[in-house]
C-alpha cells in the first residue's frame, strides 16, 4: 500500500537517480539535468521539452515532399543542430551520474540513445532519419515536472487502475483473438478469395477491422449470408468490447470513491466499519485504530 | 464549495450581471433583455431563441446551391431583417446596462458582435457570410432559461464532472497523440507513400482515423506486416479510448452517489485534508472536526 | 418510490386494462385476448407473437426481388392470411373489452390498426406494402408475457435508469448538435464543394458521421488542414460521446447499488414494498418479515 | 453464494472430472492428462497448448495462396503430423477415463474429436481442411491453467458480472432489432433500391453497420433526407449502445466494490450498519432507527 501511496506513475518505477555526485560542479550539473524541483531544473527541463518538440516538428515537415524539396537543407541544418544538441546533453547526462552505467542502460537513458543515432546512421543509410521520432519517447520527462504539480493523484489513479485492470484486460484479449480467428475463418469460407477474403489472415484483420467498429470498407462481405455474420459480429463486438471499458471503469469508479476492495478494518471501540486504510484514527469516535496490515 | 452549490454550467462564469441600472425605461429593458427570471425576460427569451434558430436556417438553405439559385433574393432579405433586429438588440444591451464595456468585453457581449458583422462584411468580402453560423453560440443564452428548469441539478453536475476530469482527460490526450505519431511513423516507414501514406503527419491522421475507430477507408494498409500493425492498433485504440469514459463516468458516478469529490474539510489539529463528510473525528490526529456544513 | 417499486416497464403506461367486461363469452374471450397470466391467454400471447414473426418473415423475403419473382403470388397469399387474421383478432379486441374507443385509442390499439392497414391500402397503391413491418411494434406485447417473468427487475432498473438520464441526455444531444454545426461550417469553408462539403448541411452529415466515429467514407477531408479538424474532431468526438455512456452507467450503478433491485418483498403489517433480500425487519414499521426465498 | 464462490468460469460447469480410475498406468495418465495441478500434468497442458497453436499457426499459413504454392507438401505433412497427435490424445483421453462415452459427450470431448475429424474428411473433400480451426477452442484448456493462478478472482468476477447482464443484454438486443428493422424499412423505402438499399434485408445490414458505428461505407444513404435519418440513426445509436456498456460496467463496479453504499447509519442495538437512508427500523434485529440527517 505504501508503494501505491507515493506519487509513481505507471511504468515510472525506471526514473531512479542514479546516485547523486558530490559537490562541485557535476554536482550542479546533476541538479540542474536530473532534478526537476530545483528552478533551474524545471528551466531546463521546460527548455528540453520545448526542443525536443521542434526537432519533432522538424522531422514531421522533413517527410512532406513539397516541404523536404524546398527547405531540404535548411531542415538538415536544423536536424543536425538538434542532433548535437542532445549528443552534448546525453553526454553530459553520462559525465554528471555517479554510476554512467547504470544510467546508459536505465530506461531513459536507452531512449535518450536512440533519439540521437538516426542522424548519425542517416549518414550512411538516409532512411533511418525517420525514426528520430523516437524523440517523442523523451517527451516522458515531461511526466517529471508534472510530478511535481496535481497531476499525480490522477496518474496515481489511473496507473492503479490499469495495472489493477492489467490482468482483467489480457485476459479479455485472447477472447477477443479467439473470436477473431473463429469469424475469420467463417468468412474466409463462406466469402472466399474471390470478394476480397483471400486468405484466413486476410479475414481475421477484415474481422478485427469490424469487431472493434472501425469498418473501412475496403474489404466487405457480399454475400446474404456473410452480411448476415458481419451484422452478428458487429453486435458481438460491441457487446464484447462493452467489456474492457466496463472493467477499467469499474476499477476508476472504486478507486475514485476511496472504496478500495470493501475493508473490514473495525474500530475496536465503537466497531464502525470500513475505514480508509490510511485512518489511522476512527472517523465515528475517535479513538486509535490498529495498524492496517497491507494485503 | 459553495461556488460549486449555486448552478454555474461549466465555463458560466461569464454570465455575470453587468450592474443593474437605476429604475426607469432603462431599467425596464435590462429586466426584459438580460434577467430571465421574470416573465416579461423569458418572453424575450424565448423568441430570441426562435429568431436565432430562423436565422440559422436561413444561413443553411442559403449554402444548399439549388436552393441559393432560386430564393438568393428573398435569403438576403430575410438575412438583412435578422441582422438589423440583433444589431438593435446589441445595441439595445449596451444602451440598458451600467457598464457597456464591461457587457461589450464579455463572452456574450463578443458572441453577440460576431454574430452581426459577417453580413456587414459580406458587403464588401461575400463568402464571409457563412460564418454567421457563429449565431448558434447565442443559444448558449438558452441555458439561461435553463437554469430556471430543473436542469441546473444535472448541469452542476455535468460540469463538475467535467471540470474535475478535464486534467486526466488533459493527460490522456498527450498519451493519444503520442501513439498516434509513433504509430504514424511506423506505418509510414512500412507502407510508404505508394501506399497512400504520403508523409508522416498524414500516416498520423490516418492513425487518428483508426484509433478513434472512425476508420474512413480513404487510407487502409496494403501490405501484410501493415495490416497486422493496423489490427493491433485498433485494439490498442479500444483499450485506450476505454479509458476517457471510464475517467468520466467514475467521476459521475461518485458525484451521482453523493460521494462528494475530496472535500476540502481540514483538520483543525493537524491539518490533514480530504475526510468523509460524516467523519466526526479526524482519521489521522483524532481530534474532533468541526460539524460539515452542507453545501 | 411507490410508482416506481411496481414493474412498469419504460413506456409501458399505456398497458391499462379495458375495464372488465361482465361474465360470459365476452369475458373470456377478454381473458384469452387481453390477459397473459393465464394458461389461455398466454399461449394466446406465443401463438400470436409466432404468427407475427412470419408475417414479418414475409414482408422481408417479398422486398428481395429474386424471391418475389418466384414466389410472388404464394407472398400475397400468405401476406392476405395474416392480414385477415390480425384484422379478425382485431375486431375480437374490440368486441369483448367494455369500452372499444377507450382500446382503439390506446397505443396498442392504434399499433394493431396500423399493421393491418398496409395490405388493404395496397389494393389501391402496392408501394404502401412495405409498411407492414410495423408489425414488429405488435411485438412489444411480448413484454407482457416478459412481466411475468423475471425480466422485470432488469426492465424496471433500464427504464428507471433511462429515465433519470433523459433531461441529461436531452442536454447532451443540444451540445453535440452545435458542435457539428459549428464544425460542419468550419469544414464547408475549409474544404468547400469541390472536395464534397457541397453544403453546409451536408458538411453537417459528414460531421455527424465522424463524430459518431461511424466514418462511412463517402466524404473525407482532403486538404492537409482539413484532415487535421477532423482528427481533432475525431478525438472530441470520443470525448464527447463518452459523456452519455458516463451517464447512463452512472444512473445504472447508483440504482445497481442504491441496493434496490426491485424485490417484491411486502411487509405483512404495513405493506410496505421492496425490502432488501436480507432484511429480517420491515424498515418502515419494524414487524418481522417472512423469509426470503431466493429465485 | 458459495457456488458463486468457487473458481468456476462461465460456461466452465463442463469441466467436471469424468471418474478417476482406479491406480495403475491409467490412474497416472489421467493424472497427467486431465489434471492440472500435478507437475506433469502441467507440463503436459503448456506442451498441448504449444502444439495447438503451431497447428492453427499451419493452418493460418497453409491457407495464403503464396505460401501454400510453395510449402504445400511440407504443409500437409505437418498437418498429419498434429492430427495424428491430437488422435492419439483423444484415444488416451478415452482410454485413461472411467466413462469414456461422458467424456465422449462433454464438450471438451466434442471439441477434441472435431479438431482431428477435418484432416481425415479433407482426403475426401480437401474443402474441409480449413475448419482445423476449430482447434483454437481447445485453448480453452488454457483456463484450467489459469484456475491455478490468480486469474481466477478475475474470471469469477467477469463471468458473474456476464452472467448477471445477460438478460438485460438480451432484452437489450432484441430492442436494437427491433430498430434495425423499423429504419431498414425506413431506408428501404426513402433510398429504394437505385441507390443501393436493394431490400429490407439490406437495407437492415446497412442499419447495422451504422448504428453499431461500424460504418463501412459500402451502402451509403444518396438523398437529403436519408442523411437525415442517417444522422438521427447515428447518435441513437450511440445512445442506444451505451446501454450494454453501462449494464456490464454497473454490475462490475458493484461486484468489485461490494455492494454496499456509503452510508454509515448504524443500529444502536445491533450495531448493523448501512441501513437505508429512509429505513426507520433496524432490518436486523428491528429496533427505530435514529432519524437519518441528510448531508
Amino acid at each position: 500500500m505504501k508503494a501505491e501511496a507515493k506519487p509513481a506513475p505507471a511504468g515510472f518505477e525506471t526514473l531512479v537517480e542514479f546516485g547523486k555526485p558530490d559537490a562541485g560542479l557535476r554536482r550542479r550539473l546533476y541538479t540542474i539535468i536530473f532534478e526537476a524541483d530545483t528552478t533551474a531544473g524545471r528551466r531546463f527541463d521546460i527548455a528540453l521539452i520545448v526542443i525536443i518538440l521542434l526537432s519533432i516538428a522538424v522531422v514531421l515537415a522533413d517527410s512532406v515532399a513539397a516541404v523536404a524539396q524546398r527547405y531540404g537543407p535548411a531542415m538538415s541544418v536544423l536536424e543536425w543542430g538538434f542532433t548535437l544538441l542532445f549528443s552534448a546533453e546525453y553526454i553530459a547526462r553520462l559525465a554528471c551520474v555517479r554510476r554512467p552505467l547504470r544510467y546508459a542502460t536505465s530506461f531513459f537513458g536507452i531512449i535518450d540513445l536512440l533519439s540521437v543515432l538516426p542522424t548519425y546512421f542517416a549518414l550512411f543509410m538516409p532512411e533511418a532519419a525517420v525514426f528520430l521520432d523516437i524523440r517523442i519517447l523523451r517527451l516522458l520527462r515531461i511526466f517529471r515536472i508534472l510530478k511535481l504539480t496535481h497531476y499525480v493523484a490522477e496518474y496515481t489513479m489511473l496507473a492503479r487502475a490499469l495495472r489493477a485492470s492489467a490482468r482483467k484486460i489480457l485476459v479479455f484479449l485472447s477472447t477477443v483473438l479467439m473470436a477473431v480467428l473463429i469469424f475469420g475463418t467463417i468468412m474466409y469460407v463462406v466469402e472466399g478469395p474471390e470478394n476480397g477474403y483471400t486468405s484466413i489472415p486476410m479475414a481475421m484483420y477484415w474481422a478485427t477491422v469490424t469487431m472493434t467498429t472501425v469498418g473501412y470498407g475496403d474489404v466487405v462481405p457480399q454475400t446474404a449470408i456473410g452480411k448476415m455474420i458481419a451484422s452478428f459480429m458487429m453486435l458481438l463486438g460491441w457487446g464484447i468490447l462493452a467489456v474492457p471499458t466496463g472493467i477499467v471503469t469499474a476499477e476508476m469508479t472504486s478507486l475514485r470513491m476511496g472504496r478500495r476492495p470493501p475493508t473490514t478494518r473495525t474500530c475496536p471501540a465503537c466497531l464502525s466499519e470500513g475505514h480508509e486504510p490510511e485512518a489511522r484514527y476512527c472517523s465515528d469516535c475517535g479513538t486509535a485504530l490498529p495498524r492496517y496490515q497491507v494485503d
